[in-house]
């Protein structure tokens, strides 16, 4: 029997909640295996901040770099707001990221059939939209130097070198060819320099691709098509601050940013997130949406532990929960049977694995 | 009779026939009152570049600051875009911003009721949608230093100053003083240095205006809120690169990126533009929407010229000629009563002026 070792982060706000649900779903479809899973629960964001002074304590990096894989909630509120910049939970979460090395972040946008009057868009255009952000995350204007503010003036250096162009590209074609291989890059090269670079880097490492098909957009127009025709786009390739915006974006197509999950991955080990924030309003009421971090346990288990069947088995015990019209709060306006608390959802999810 | 002096810039791709539908509509409207165009035609863009080697000829820079408004199509194409940088249409269309000092961008996205089903949004979602982007225009990392590339590397550098986050703040506040008297300003404070000087600063202007309300909000969380539920904002008051993308997205609510104007002020001479670009694909065609061309002319008339109620009249007629039904190629699906073409579109709005 093999034992995986999670490395969990539940953080703050509504994070705790929604990691005790993904759990439940883990050890229910590993009770199906032949495995099962060790937690090991570790800090960040304002949590660790309130309990070590420290957003991101060491003792939560050398968890996370021996663990298999890491499952992480969310951090940050208005509390924390108003400390100085490096004791805030965001950036712990950066620092993390960088630590880890987790260069490539994978959002994919997927619009439920069961979901799809939910969206703000008219479900013709939204019906069937099924695209991947591969966001690059370590680099960028996130971390870019020079940087830096006085009284009169506030810089930050959006930088790409060749290399980290080349990794991520590398990330989209690859998932490009286990779809629909089609790779949609994302820049600024009208405007940018570091677009410019951008652009022909992933011109150059799309020749090792013959086979997927790449075309270039301009953040502008790429935030306007995503609304205007979504289905046009398989991988859509960015940069940090870009893949942000549009991630987001990406992600109102599916009606409720409570479904959908995330992994930041290209290092030895990756996080798997939801891709919304801790939601200290809705924190501890029990109506939180589990879904998005229990569809990034089923991530987890595709991508770094290597269990296909089982990832296979909570995707279909998540969409046979939403066909049997179980909804959390966020979604009880969309053909709901029965309006289910945080817990009732990861159970019977649980319970269909 | 007063004479107004316009520097019209008809640009690229279909810039000239949508200039053409706008100049007829002005002079329809001027014979109602005492006043009239003089207009001088200058080069900018692709065709200036094929005439002259330059994008921006100094003639043109000239012409406009001896105006008392520049009216303006659109620039680019493909033919131009290997050119080298300095050479390329959007060099000269950004040189051109920042000689006329042209710093705020006011991008109105609004939904005419009469095509409230063009959007890709639910009709419940956008109508009554008014909402107006404050783009700080000639700052920020469109302009930063330093910026460059070589083989291995790209930078540009996202800098403002106070002064000019003060000045754009107080126009986004003037203009929401005219409106709902609600700003959010948009940023990214909690990852960027030089977001967190603009929040203070626009914190600090807002002292000056006890009567509009400041909100906050990450440019990540506002381009999911703009399709969510868009009726929340009145102005949105953002620097360079985040205004691209998020007046872009918000034009999405209209339906047809070819409804909606835009203006670049803040200097002597303003400059009036309709926000869709220069659509080589269809130029020539007689099948463009000279409607943002138009309403851009009715928002020089207004903010340039003071002739505001020679504007209501542009405005009237536009939704007028919408509301009977009549239609350009964009958006002949939508309760088209009459398929009409580029001119035919420009003489009927003239007509009911
Ligand atoms: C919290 C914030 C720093 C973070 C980011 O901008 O990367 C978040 O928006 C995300 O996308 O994961
Ligand atoms: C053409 C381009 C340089 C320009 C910009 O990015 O400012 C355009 O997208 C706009 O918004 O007017």
């Amino acid at each position: 029997m093999k034992t995986y070792k999670i490395a969990l982060i539940k953080g703050d706000g509504i994070g705790p909640e929604i990691i005790d649900e993904a759990t439940k779903v883990l050890d229910a479809v590993a009770s199906c295996f032949d495995f099962d899973f060790k937690y090991e629960e570790v800090l960040m964001g304002g949590c660790a901040y309130d309990e070590t002074g420290d957003p991101l304590p060491q003792e939560t990096i050398t968890a996370a770099l021996n663990s298999d894989a890491v499952l992480f909630g969310a951090i940050g509120g208005e509390k924390w707001d108003n400390l100085p910049r490096e004791k805030r939970p965001e950036s712990g979460l950066l620092r993390f990221r960088k630590e880890l090395g987790v260069y490539a972040n994978l959002r994919p946008a997927v619009v439920y059939d069961e979901l799809v009057n939910a969206s703000s868009l008219k479900p013709e255009v939204v019906s069937g939209v099924d695209l991947m952000v591969v966001r690059e995350l370590i680099g960028g204007i996130y971390f870019g130097e020079p940087k830096g503010r006085d009284e009169n003036k506030g810089w930050n250096t959006m930088v790409y070198t060749k290399d980290e162009i080349v990794r991520i590209a590398h990330n989209a074609f690859n998932i490009a060819m286990e779809r629909s291989k089609r790779v949609c890059s994302i820049d600024k090269a009208n405007v940018l320099d570091v677009s410019q670079l951008w652009r022909e880097t992933v011109e150059e490492v799309a020749k090792e691709y013959p086979d997927v098909e790449l075309t270039h957009m301009y953040v502008d127009n790429a935030a306007m098509q995503l609304i205007r025709d979504p289905k046009q786009f398989d991988v859509m390739l960015t940069g940090n601050i870009f893949g942000d915006i549009l991630s987001d974006e990406a992600s109102m197509l599916s009606g409720s940013i409570g479904l959908l999950p995330s992994a930041s991955v290209g290092a030895k080990i990756g996080v798997y997130e939801p891709i919304h924030g801790s939601a200290p309003d809705i924190a501890g009421q029990g109506i939180a949406n589990p879904i998005a971090t229990i569809s990034s346990a089923s991530m987890m288990l595709r991508y770094a532990l290597g269990e296909n069947e089982a990832a296979d088995r909570i995707d279909a015990a998540v969409k046979r929960a939403l066909k049997e019209g179980y909804r959390t709060q966020d979604l009880a306006q969309y053909d709901a049977k029965e309006v289910c608390s945080t817990s009732e959802m990861g159970s019977i999810i649980a319970n269909y694995t």
